[in-house]
């Protein structure tokens, strides 16, 4: 089942060096999932190749333009291509009013319904679930209300050995029992258990977004072994008080969450304008956490074990 | 004294073959002014090389969202950079409240100072003026509020004629005078009119911009004899019942405006993403008017006569 994100810009507020603000597009075997929604969004999804018709959730971790100047253009877009099947936006309660304000001077009938789910920043929640994923709030520490997002998988259903289907003559209709962990009585009467039949599943998979953050350890608990986390690493380790003044992270900040919440892979971005060359702020990260990556536009990372 | 366009935009709301919407950047001997701000307008101003420092007015024809979508990311990058000389914005009245809805929800004090100068559509009126140039609005016709903007030189000072300065003996402080058609008495008490001192200047140089609009033709006495007018021509002829559906224009209507407004010369933009060769449309509105150019990002186009 496929499981990636692709990066779509991970530059600070300032953009710099052709690198542009934050965006990602998470996919779920083929079902997109919108991360925060920085100027030009829509072009880089043009760029890249994304489709937008799967695309039915978008999530805003906070009300700093670099975050979501894009998406007024985007749902724009969207009614321009005469979109009709529904759109979820997951956001801070403000979003909807800087929505509204701009279709209300333009005079837009969008052709599709948008529902504004508000989020909140008392404690982590599920805001999201399908029959595959869910998608819950990271609480997180920045200059204005911020929540990270964290994707996981459900628990996956056990892997049935093909041989023991032909060796036991199990029917059709009862593989997914044993999927879910059901014994099976042949049709001599014969008990087998389910051990006997299927193999351990792969372990769910999951994302952790965690963007914009001053350092805190708060939610390391709850991400406790994540697949890949990205995590802002705005700073070289040398400016962390310029990070910790404006509710940032450094390179070795990001890396140490990683490390803490036993995370498979890190990849970091949000990088501040002063960086042309972000191998120095890859190389600090690695030093702590050396399965970092550097969130580059246009890459896409498979979340989870390869 | 430079005069001249540079297109950072110039196509129709929905983005296509690489080329974002509209906006421009006019330059008067280093004064900047831009004109509409499409969205990701500050990313084409790094890309080719625009000094914001020199840009002080902003011009917004209409709050359709591919006319100013980049406006409030342009603000927000001049506070980050702790942008401190004011700023005027000329547009329709809900421009500020859109702008203000979203400084409110980022919390965000600005370090500089935003003139709003709301624009309306009952008469043309000078809206800017200074020592060398004036802005008219020009009133058209769109599904919403619109103005263009007539960019107007003042009248230029006489030339005067270098050799003549030592045949006569004129000290430097008379030179203004003579160059506002002053005469001249020598030394000896001679009186030198000024036509033999002086040549005439060049004729003021103007720029149109019409975009968006349907055919009109009302506005063409107050342009008539404009050095460079761009005309929205979103549409190629045979699409004339779509244009004038969507209040947009064709081709061959932007050219007959060019030509009854005895245009210098005719820019043409505001590209529907339908049409992928741009040739098409400059092959039509040649037909009407030979002196027509693409408008085409990145390109720069002097002001009169070259």
């Amino acid at each position: 089942m496929q499981f990636d994100v692709t990066i779509l810009g991970s530059n600070a507020a300032i953009p710099a060096y052709n690198r542009h603000p934050t965006s990602q597009v998470l996919n779920y075997n083929g079902n997109l999932f919108l991360i925060d929604c920085g100027e030009g969004t829509q072009f880089r999804m043009n760029e890249f190749g994304i489709k937008r018709g799967n695309l039915n959730n978008i999530f805003i971790s906070h009300l700093h333009g670099d975050h979501y100047f894009g998406l007024v253009a985007l749902l724009t877009s969207f009614n321009l291509n005469r979109r009709e099947h529904p759109l979820f936006i997951y956001g801070p309660l403000g979003l909807e009013e800087i929505v509204q304000v701009h279709f209300k001077h333009s005079l837009t009938k969008l052709s599709y319904k948008i529902h504004f789910m508000p989020v909140f920043i008392d404690e982590p929640k599920v805001i999201y679930e399908d029959h595959a994923l869910t998608v819950e709030t990271i609480i997180l520490t920045h200059r204005l209300p911020t929540t990270g997002f964290l994707f996981k998988e459900k628990k996956n259903l056990r892997k049935i050995i093909a041989d023991k289907i032909t060796e036991h003559n199990i029917p059709h209709h009862k593989i997914n029992d044993i999927k879910r962990g059901g014994d099976f009585i042949t049709e001599t009467g014969n008990e087998i258990s389910n051990t006997g039949l299927t193999l351990d599943p792969a372990s769910p998979r999951s994302y952790a977004y965690c963007s914009d953050t001053v350092y805190i350890e708060s939610f390391i608990e709850q991400i406790k072994g994540v697949s890949t986390i990205y995590h802002e690493a705005t700073f070289i380790h040398e400016h962390e008080g310029r990070a910790t003044e404006t509710f940032h992270t450094t390179t070795k900040q990001a890396a140490t969450v990683a490390l803490l919440a036993n995370a498979g892979k890190l990849l970091i971005g949000h990088f501040s304008a002063r960086y042309e060359d972000l191998n120095l702020l890859l190389n600090e990260s690695k030093e702590v956490f050396p399965n970092t990556l550097l969130a580059e536009e246009g890459k896409t990372f498979a979340i989870g074990n390869d």
